[in-house]
């Protein structure tokens, strides 16, 4: 027995057993094939659909609240299924599988409840489930009395692993099952009709897991559904029949379900009087790719749950599919603008959490911590800025994460594995300081001996303050050296004098200088009076920008100051609403910084990171 | 900003920032193709991949300590590595990509370590990534000295999304670029035979984001390279050169990367000195399909990552597509007979936990909830018991659990969406106590009331518990009557007489009474004496089978009295070694259930399974 993951205790889900012997590699290793047969491929060699696209959404239909729920360790509460109703209608779906009222009192309740308290508006289908079993169909309208809009979902078993080992009925047995309860169904919905009730009907028919039931019989079970839906009647009049095709479970690579789809899709009597629903499960992974390549194939309809909830691996995700036809320029005519919102409420009412992999939802999706990729999408974005007119094309990035509620801030975290890109990039955002590039690889190796210290990720807030430390930029961030304040003279030769008071460790200090520009005037001050004049600090690098624009405009000087004695080089960084100003402050800071061995330099940033004080 | 699942806290993730507006309802609604346009698919109208099918493994190569380990929040310490190192070779990877040397300190000396203390057994190769740049190749080379087998991966960007905005290289640039760099690390291989080392090299090359670059360009690129690897070589005598193909972000339909596939493997020159890899991410949800249908359309060898980790939303899952191999018949040459043992090693040393539906690993992906499920799964078991050698074919399980180091136990799970077959089934694995038909609804009530109760999911242990207090099975349960000793005397008549003595309430008492037989002459003593003789329980069902066999076998006893003056029914169940022993108790059982008001039996009943005490 093995101690699980921190999930499966916070989901609160049993641990499984184990057996205390495991099959041998023997079979693992040569020939499974003893145990398992591969799966029958349908005979389609002119199949049409790896030549087609999705070009348009399909009908979707949730099932969230009938096979998600059904699914979950501690079903949903009424109070919960509320709220996932109300999530739905927001994300805009019109068809929504709601329950199984026949099975509990629970849910009958809630069936009823939805359409005696008219939470369900007058453009939206109220999807029921039932076998085809006379008393359970009979109590399933019961259910439904007084609705406005429902789609009446029957389903039989069709496939031969359960004609054969569950019901022991042959196929001949199987149709005429099927037939007789669909004219059940049929019949209660015209003495409702005939009663004047004010429902609206559609039917849709499940054979059973059809991905493993013979192509030929399906076809030939969903024509007999047909005929008899239809008997006596003007099908120009009445809604199309829902046929929904579920890969109950998942037992073969998506191609082969997409070939079943067409050849349904070909087969069907009256095509244009059937709607074909995709109905997948995520047993082997592909569920995804089942139902895209089931629309392909000519599918109009794709049911399943957010995130992917459902019995067993869930049913198909749907935001995963939405996300992908909005990211291929297709409305999906669903709205997961509100993608957090969904992810809180979907995963507070199942229980169940959304993976931090998971497509388009995950915590971990739109992050980069290789530097590699950090590079590549700063250099993406600036790419982007100067024409956002263009399509949206960066690298490492398939959305626009600011279409789905999120902010870039997410984009780029840095772990050991990171480069000064990304480290560069979240200065840039929490400071709007854009390092010039000869300064990133000093300040990338501050961040790294903090990674490397701590063994953790860094995160943006750790940056802004390890910045904030190495620079001295901040009121709380202050070095050895301070200006106090400051007058410049220019003499006849142009020359600048600096006359000023600076704070040296603390003691103010008068200081005086001259240069051909402030900065070295300021420099030659403090050569001069530093230790008694033993310093010999030269400008190595200067650069300065502004920052936003307007009456706030701030600017940014950087200087590189090397010590001509050691050869040793520092960086400064100053800001300040007075471009003068904030060269003199990058200044010091490299002077700062030049003070103090860089060895200890470093404990001291990270002291002041890890301690999480200044 | 909103609070995350238990997950992500578990994790430790931080948590994403939410920008305070949201993209407006109308551009998902109308028309995302504003910004977003559709992914170009390759001209392939006579591709031949859709009739294929995977019958043997491909070459695998694990990328879970380079693409899966920097992806983590905290990537791996040495040990960690280590650990995931070995489990690798326990599951029978003989291509392992175990870093990334020249990107940091951390990683050159791992792969120093491996190959110092010889961690890498002879038959398998150590993989190395490295990007096209003299420097860090040389730097690559230094990790690898004195390995046995060398797998030398180097990439470079070819798709125009890094060419135009990364890089500013043209195609030709972007050639040039790649040859000058082949040529430099066969010249450096070419050195190490000449000094006579003793490693054996392979070359592998990735034109990064093949799935988004020009096919045509692809070719063209990978030719050259191919040709600058082989130049002056007799191509006979060389392992062949792997070509890499990544979708490294995933953008289009799994369909598009298959026909890429296959066109490069039709256009690529001299296959048959080409190994064509495959290298998948998951952004679409369709990296598992888009690695199938890359088999089906010729490629030789997948590169991926246990439980699918890696960048953003991972590798390809390779447990998933070994396990979907394995469940056709086709061994995956990789052993995942010790699954739960992976699921440990990988989520402690990433931790990311596996979610609950991940195919084949996940919590819930072999547990049946509902009654139909279960009923049928119960039925599939019971079919199958009949003959064991046929073909693997049980509803809603698509592998026998035990092939993955699982019991059965586990598939079974009850929550009031579930039905009497489950519970039957739970009952039958915990006490080998085969309901009779007639008897499931009843004791099923008793777990429906516990399980509305409580709103959670009940367990075996609940349902064993919950059984043993329903019909008094076990020492610690004890109804109001209890059997002490008796003994029968046979009439002229045939008739049975009962004498013995029993407890009622704690009392002893002596009863006596005839019958046709042991059950009817108990019940007649019991009638005649309880209460004054004011109840009168007559046998209504009746059934016993044996449990085990040889000289442990004991007798299961199940008996239905009816109360003849109220109407009311209640069920008893007798287990002894000795049958009638076994009848005599289960009709003290079934008075003891008729002793106490139905109502108040429940409560009994629910609170000794959620006091948890009996």
């Amino acid at each position: 027995m093995f101690a699980r993951s921190a999930l499966a205790r916070s989901a609160n889900i049993v641990t499984r057993s184990m057996s205390s012997t495991t099959v041998g590699r023997s079979q693992w290793l040569k020939d499974p094939s003893v145990k398992y047969v591969p799966f029958q491929s349908v005979n389609l060699p002119d199949r049409t659909w790896p030549d087609k696209r999705i070009t348009k959404a399909p009908r979707w239909a949730s099932s969230d609240l009938r096979d998600g729920n059904q699914a979950l360790v501690n079903p949903m509460t009424i109070e919960q299924k509320q709220r996932v109703f109300n999530l739905l209608l927001k994300c805009g779906f019109k068809e929504i599988e709601a329950g199984f009222p026949s099975a509990s009192e629970t849910e009958f309740a809630w069936i009823r409840g939805l359409i005696e308290k008219n939470h369900c508006p007058d453009d939206v289908w109220l999807q029921v489930l039932s076998p085809a079993r006379e008393e359970l169909i009979r109590r399933t309208f019961e259910a439904l009395r007084d609705a406005k809009n429902v789609i009446f979902h029957m389903y039989n078993a069709a496939a031969p692993v359960f004609r054969e080992q569950v019901f022991g009925n042959t196929q001949q047995q199987t149709i005429d099952l099927a037939v007789k309860h669909v004219k059940l169904v049929r019949q209660l919905v015209d003495e409702a009709v005939a009663r004047g009730d004010r429902t609206n009907w559609q039917f849709e028919y499940s054979p059973e897991a059809f991905s493993q039931t013979e192509p030929e019989f399906a076809v030939e079970l969903c024509n007999a559904v047909q005929e008899a839906w239809f008997a006596g009647k003007d099908k120009s009049k009445e809604a199309p029949i829902i046929f929904n095709l579920p890969a109950t479970v998942e037992v073969a690579t998506p191609n082969n379900y997409a070939d079943q789809i067409e050849y349904f899709c070909r087969n069907i009597k009256e095509r244009q009087h059937v709607v074909v629903s995709l109905h997948t499960h995520n047993d082997r992974g592909t569920g995804v790719a089942a139902s895209e390549l089931g629309l392909m194939a000519g599918a109009d309809r794709v049911e399943g749950c957010l995130f992917g909830n459902g019995e067993r691996t869930g049913n198909v995700d749907l935001v995963t599919l939405a996300m992908n036809m909005y990211t291929q320029g297709v409305s999906p005519e669903l709205d997961f603008s509100n993608l957090e919102e969904c992810i809180e409420v979907i995963t507070s009412c199942t229980d169940i959490p959304v993976h931090p992999r998971a497509p388009w939802a995950g915590e971990l999706v739109f992050t980069a911590f290789s530097g590699s990729h950090q590079d590549a999408i700063k250099k993406g974005f600036h790419y982007r800025k100067k024409d956002e007119s263009r399509p949206w094309s960066i690298p490492y990035l398939p959305v626009d994460p600011a279409d789905i509620g999120m902010t870039y801030e997410a984009v780029i975290r840095v772990n050991s594995q990171s480069g000064k890109g990304g480290v560069a990039y979240l200065v840039q955002r929490a400071l709007q300081l854009d390092l010039p590039k000869k300064m990133q690889p000093a300040f990338y190796a501050v961040v790294q001996s903090i990674s490397e210290r701590t063994a953790k990720e860094i995160t943006a807030e750790d940056i802004e303050k390890a910045f904030r430390a190495a620079y001295y930029v901040g009121k709380d961030y202050n070095g050895r050296f301070n200006l106090n304040d400051y007058s410049f003279a220019t003499g006849q030769d142009g020359k600048k004098t600096f006359k000023g008071s600076i704070t040296d460790n603390g003691d103010k200090k008068s200081i005086e200088g001259d240069g051909n520009g402030p900065v070295s005037a300021l420099l030659n001050a403090l050569n001069s009076t530093w230790d008694g004049g033993k310093h010999n600090l030269e400008v190595k690098e200067y650069s300065e920008h502004a920052i936003g624009a307007g009456s706030d405009v701030k600017a940014a000087s950087y200087v590189q100051l090397v010590d001509k004695t050691s050869g040793r080089s520092v960086w400064g960084v100053g800001v300040s609403t007075d471009v003068t100003e904030a060269s003199l402050k990058a200044v010091l800071s490299a002077a700062s910084n030049a003070a103090v061995a860089s060895d200890r330099r470093y404990t001291e940033i990270e002291d002041i990171v890890i301690g999480g004080r200044v």
